[in-house]
């Protein structure tokens, strides 16, 4: 769309065209509309140059200095060599597997400090309608890398860590039929994450699929 | 503040009270404020006298065809003879009994169709700042009710199935901490709803206690 | 549903009928759902005897305490002798009929104090896809107190105040062109409420219409 | 935070803070959080490698392409010379000149389309705490604009068009009077936007300052 040299009466419209697209690239960034992107927009053009110029250093810098774990695919600094710090821990177990949807989702169970073996970042979300669920998750990472670690016989359990929602259901069933024949029951096992009460839920407004869970799995 | 006979003047306050002080009482209603318990009364204005008279009825009957069960706390007709139906049931199992806050959580645990045993209803919520929790909370009903069951030797869990809130924990240890002494624990345990993913949990918002929960009873 | 003499079995499903009856009769007050209907009725459970009692007695003085102004239509003490407090008000003027949806609009209208003369209460909206409207508003009561009053030469202005949604354009449009033709024009005007920026609004997210009011009404 | 060269243990921390720091930076953005941006940084780590770069080239460009206009100081592109679009515009009248918070209230008007004479942009707001409210918004620029349009007698009206909350108010009391002495009063006079029911208010709710304004300027 931008007039090019020659175009001179163009050449005004190339330039609201960077105010405007600015705001529509905005608008695709997870949970943004159209108005809130716009307002990104201003609140940059209000910023000194300093500070636009820091933003467009890091986002240089983002892919620069980021790569893909060779293991468990999450993001890293690509300035380390080799695995992620969490796959390069020798302190972590490598004998469990948790499988989750994103980076994000790792960060979390990270802060929570409760689980110490490694993880798989699937990348997505797979739903029933999917006509090649494949493409949209990393399947043939995950079974690479469970045919691996199958060699060196120290997988014990994979412990598959989506949400509990339907679209999480149907992505554990559908990764657990892919990698199943890859492991030897007896020595590999996968687990699910409990199902029950999350905090702040109150017995008044829990659903049945909920309630059925936290009264099976009382401690 | 109703004018009695020979204080005319004061007569036509009398009836403004009477649409006011009937918003005050809907005021009361849980989760209701003073303005929607307004539109309650005006709609009750709009009402056809029958219908105010049916609503009359209904509450006059509440109390007289409503008692409380000697076994469970739980609210039911008056006109059953002995226990509420609940308790009444010989398939229902005596060997668990499963204490909540409220006539309302029986509702809804009853419709999961997850569990057979018996209920027992606090009736309350006791929080950390109380001086005399018992006030609040059916326990002494509670101690009762287990003597006998120790008697008949028939008891083999008590399930704690309070909200997974602050109020929920403190109230749950309340009473542990009372009927704790009243049990032999090789016969009677008491157990906890399983905490974990609630449906709907997305593993990005979850908080650190869920994560836990749902990491150590992963199945 | 209830079971009469005779039917002892049945009893027992009249009483349960009094607490479901209750909940349901609760679930069409507006705003309310059928779960906070529930909620409502074992409130009134827990309540002492007395406390329901009041309830029942204040709703029997309701309707008794209650009658309909024949000059505005609104809600009144029965006990008053004529008119309305509003309208038996010689302080106020008879020049001004304002036109409202609903006795609460008369209630927040009065609390800002800055109209003085008369109401009329319609007691209700009309919607585009209505048959017969005619029968959902007091237009016909509305009439009549305007002959009444054109007869007397007092009514200067009628004061349209219903809602700025199209259910309340609708409904002024109808009114409208049911009462103009009992008014020469050179003596009573139709007039409406202000269009404008309502206290909160924000520039950046008024709609057309709002911006074209505020902007047409500056002052 | 950065490691420099002969840091080597540090390069790791300088990376992980390329991923940190874009989400310090969006976390800034209005309306963001920091759970947010962090989702906006992983969102731009899947896209392409170009995607990323496309953004940066916006941003680039963002700077360079944009000035703001001399005379109403609103954001334009540079690429135009002179005055922006609206200012430049021959069959806008120079005889109303409206006060607006920001660029993107000048949008929403303009998509109304019902204005059709100069805008000047504040840039902020004044609030009461302030104590050099000259320094958050343009109030030297827009009395240099009067004063040059005094000059050539040309202004009509300045129409005040902040939101109608106690900020907005403050402001335009604020401007109103550091321009008043600059008018003589029986050429330009000052108006504020109309205030009353804007799109979609309900009587039972409007608040009274909004009741007093639509009675007000009834039509």
């Amino acid at each position: 769309l931008a007039g090019g040299p020659g175009f001179g009466g163009q050449v005004r419209i190339s330039t609201v065209d960077s105010i405007n697209k600015l705001g529509e690239y905005f608008s695709k960034f997870p949970g943004i509309g159209p108005r809130q992107s716009k307002r990104f927009v201003y609140y940059l053009l209000r910023q000194r140059k300093e500070s636009v110029d820091e933003l467009i250093t890091l986002l240089k810098k983002l892919k620069e200095d980021t790569k893909i774990c060779a293991s468990c695919s999450r993001y890293f600094p690509s300035s380390e060599i080799g695995l992620c710090s969490i796959c390069a821990d020798r302190n972590r177990s490598n004998e469990t597997l948790m499988v989750v949807e994103k980076d994000i989702d790792v960060d979390n169970i990270e802060r929570s400090g409760v689980f110490t073996g490694k993880y798989f970042v699937l990348g997505g979300i797979v739903s029933p309608l999917d006509k090649n669920p494949g493409r949209k998750i990393r399947i043939e990472e995950l079974k690479d890398l469970i045919k691996k670690k199958a060699k060196n016989n120290t997988l014990r359990e994979i412990i598959m860590a989506l949400s509990a929602n339907p679209d999480g259901e149907e992505t554990t069933d559908y990764v657990v039929q892919a990698i199943s024949p890859l492991l030897s029951e007896n020595k590999t096992k996968i687990s699910r994450l409990g199902r029950g009460l999350s905090t702040g839920s109150e017995l008044e407004y829990s659903d049945t699929e909920t309630i059925k869970n936290a009264f099976a799995r009382r401690t």
